[in-house]
């Protein structure tokens, strides 16, 4: 079993990742007998989970509701979210419920801002069962729906109790997710870890094949990144919006292309070349690190182009709604090296635009 | 210049209380030049008080857009602070944006929520124009939106960067609405101060004529009361449920009656004496007590007895969603003395209902 804790004084928290976590009543701790909570995933996720989360946590002598909403980034709203308070309301769940998101990242997200929302906060556990929740979204906090006019725009730092992961859900998770995931363990070697991103060249194969003992290594490792950096940063007053590395324009990608259409590792992964390019053409990185970078990519199936039908004009304006925008101007994370990043503002929009245009098939 | 500290670390705040601050540019700090704000009104104060308002704010400098809300409490929901969101997006407001909440409790409320929740929080200011907002909701950070199921039953703690209470607003407040803050104020004296209790017999016909002088203390010491009791207490894991007294019951009504039909002070006014009544029937609190309660509040121009179309077995259903219950346990806040009060579990249902009864025309 890998463990790692999430350091944030009082609220502190564990993450546990193993293979067969779902089977052992154990895992939901905190939990305990006589607690009240709800289940939260979606009907993608039900028929392959449910039973046995729910199994074990009524062995737990938890009394359990379920929430099954639709799957899909296009749910991720304030208004299906006001379908999981009513579910609470409906069910007499008090302060002293608990949330359990069941599912990816939507689902994550969604019951997470639900949870600091309902009541104004009570207790959520993250149960991840997508590659990239689990060294990602369900690590750290950020909780949010999307707006139409914007992802993630609606939301709040909001912290689990605990995060379990269970790395045999991962067999049950479609090839397209599956690369998607590894954008980001990809991300954390690029922004971060210079030695991760070597292990991911000789090893991504293997994580390909869902080779236990190579999926248990890099999860753990990318959530100690995740924790280290929320640790040094809860709010993303700094370092911690490295974690975005990418994002800026793959936010971009997802909202021109419609939520969902794009997975969001998929736009991601071409956002991540874009911010090299743009980096490159700064004079910060170097050609053969863009390579390297792109043949990873391409390695674990992942796009590096964006899509054909979105003229690098179409990023701006969705860019400029980002959340690091400050007083209207653009600020992007940047690798610098292989392992290393910057958050940089005042790049003349000509640049950028010219970084997604190297970008384009 | 009254002037109230609201002291919780980094997160402190002022509170400005005095005649004529509307027109004053400084009244806003912290806000200055080259700041972003968008102001959240509804359409009744709006024609009232928007233009002086953002007349201050534009000499501040500061560059200022406009939301304009439907008027009432059925109001308070997501979908209307979805609005609040599209707003903010459609002008690019980024995370350095503040709002200001100009208005009663509703708008107040609101407002805070949306801050809370915009990009995961974002600064706002308090501009209060209802005498139950100056004294109650505008100050502790509780912010919320309605749920058709319970009252305030989605929301965030968050504190504002500074309350702004313009006395000469209450000139325009129907008579009405400015009984409903005097029932907050009240409260104050039964909860905590036997001794602003009897200010308050004294005084009770000089508020009603909004004498400035009688008009600014009370505020005053209304904020110092619930400022003391948040800085004891954020979170409401103490002390700070004191300040609901009458509110389990008067949510009730509220929500069997349709939120707006009784104001929220009316509510609490009923509430107010079912609780004094229950106590009494506990054997805890004199039948003297309680008819200086109902004759103070009746002085104010306030209910003392619940709807006639409400029975008391319709109370229960929606006391048992209160956000006090525990494991499916009514805890109610009870006066014990003029000055002194307690929550309480565990009281047997029939002994609630009967004080309810003693409510009842």
């Amino acid at each position: 079993m890998e463990r790692v804790t999430v350091t944030l004084g009082e609220r502190s928290y564990p993450i546990t990742i193993e293979a067969g976590l779902f089977n052992h009543p154990a895992s939901f701790e905190p939990l305990r007998a006589g607690d009240k909570a709800l289940l939260v995933t979606n009907d993608s996720i039900a028929p392959l989970y449910l039973d046995v989360v729910r199994h074990s946590l009524e062995k737990l002598g938890v009394n359990v509701d379920t929430a099954i909403l639709p799957d899909g980034e296009k749910y991720k709203t304030l208004s299906v979210m006001d379908q999981v308070f009513t579910k609470l309301l409906q069910g007499n769940h008090g302060r002293d419920t608990t949330l359990i998101a069941l599912g990816g990242g939507v689902i994550g997200d969604l019951t997470g801002f639900a949870a600091a929302s309902y009541q104004r906060g009570v207790r959520f556990i993250q149960v991840p069962t997508t590659l990239l929740s689990q060294v990602d979204s369900s690590v750290g906090g950020k909780t949010a729906v999307n707006h139409p006019l914007g992802k993630n725009m609606i939301g709040a730092f909001y912290q689990p109790a605990a995060v379990v992961i269970d790395i045999d859900c991962l067999k049950t998770l479609p090839a397209r997710e599956l690369s998607s995931g590894l954008a980001e363990v990809i991300k954390y070697g690029i922004i971060l870890d210079a030695d991760l991103f070597d292990w991911l060249e000789q090893n991504i194969d293997a994580l390909l094949a869902l080779d236990v003992q190579a999926m248990g290594y890099c999860i753990r490792r990318c959530c100690e990144i995740k924790a280290q950096v929320v640790a040094a940063d809860e709010r993303e007053g700094g370092v911690r919006a490295l974690l975005n590395l990418g994002h800026t324009f793959g936010h971009a990608i997802e909202a021109e292309m419609g939520y969902g259409n794009w997975l969001h590792g998929e736009a991601v992964s071409a956002g991540m070349v874009m911010a090299a390019e743009t980096s490159r053409l700064l004079g910060q990185f170097s050609q053969s690190d863009v390579d390297r970078i792109k043949r990873l990519l391409a390695r674990a199936n992942l796009p590096v182009n964006g899509p054909e039908s979105m003229k690098p004009e179409a990023y701006l304006p969705h860019m400029l709604r980002d959340k690091k925008t400050l007083a209207g101007e653009l600020r992007l994370v940047l690798p610098t090296a292989i392992g290393q990043s910057e958050v940089r503002g005042g790049i003349a929009h000509e640049v950028v635009l010219s970084g997604i245009s190297h970008c384009l098939i």
